[in-house]
């Protein structure tokens, strides 16, 4: 019977998508990403903008300050800003060698995180960052998200360019 | 010891999100991209472009014409196309009205649908719309992810025309 009624409640909170995967699904959005940023000419990433909207160089260092304390916030419920600040408005380092290198070292920081995440953990709520209430399994989708949305910004900018964008099913 | 097995298993593949979740927040994105559509003059959305690229009323018949026989597919697992065809390639309706109209017709469809997808299906693997081989959720996350890069397209074209796109938060 105990079997039964955890089946039963098994199958009416039917799970979609495992910690797992949601990682693989992350990181694999984050390989296209950097995909972007090395496809954009050294000087245009930091100064091409079209009706007064960020830089490339400006909107990779939002992913980069929102996913590496995001991801802390995420697994120990610290969402301080710590010196050095590394947020959204930290300036970019000046070489996209640099940032490349930044983005790496989320990258492994990431995967470094993630599995110590507890379980019950992606459903509690919490305010990301100390201001937006949501559940944690919110925030990340937040995190993703924001990601997709800039980065599609970065494909625009590369048109405008006349560059080939990287495919967006590209993510290995 | 069968109880304890089945506690284990949910335990290594923690559950991040639920099915009725994940809905919710397809339509959280597919309310702002609605949003996005509303904010464009009539002409701009039928003729406006950056860099060679689709319309947004080209790009809003993408996300129309994945989201729906998508859906269908994910439910029923028929992929086929059947006139009239409603696919990415399909054309504008001749007024903004008149496509916000069918993209409300899909988000009753998408509600419709959506309960009927059985609990096993998210981790079947099939080939969507034919020819993408993937996890069912792997596809239902590309048709979000896909709306989300498209319609940030058009948040730069609503700023290089000179208007405020709604926030990315707005999914209400």
């Amino acid at each position: 019977m105990e079997t039964n009624n955890i089946a039963n409640e098994i199958a009416t909170t039917t799970s979609v998508i495992s910690s797992e995967a949601l990682l693989a699904h992350w990181q694999g959005h984050r390989k296209l990403s950097r995909k972007v940023i090395e496809a954009f000419p050294e000087d245009q990433f930091y100064t091409y903008s079209i009706g007064g909207m960020r830089t490339f160089a400006q909107l990779t260092m939002e992913m980069i300050g929102l996913a590496a304390p995001g991801i802390r916030g995420v697994v120990f419920g610290d969402w301080t800003f710590t010196e050095p600040v590394l947020d959204s408005s930290t300036p970019a380092p000046a070489t996209k060698a640099e940032v490349l290198n930044l983005w790496d070292l989320v990258t492994e920081y990431i995967d470094h995180l993630w599995p110590q995440i507890p379980a019950q953990r992606f459903q509690e709520t919490e305010a990301a960052f100390g201001q937006y209430e949501n559940t944690i399994i919110g925030t990340i989708l937040y995190l993703i998200d924001n990601e997709i949305h800039h980065r599609a910004q970065g494909y625009v900018y590369l048109r405008a360019l006349g560059i080939e964008p990287p495919f967006f099913w590209d993510r290995y």
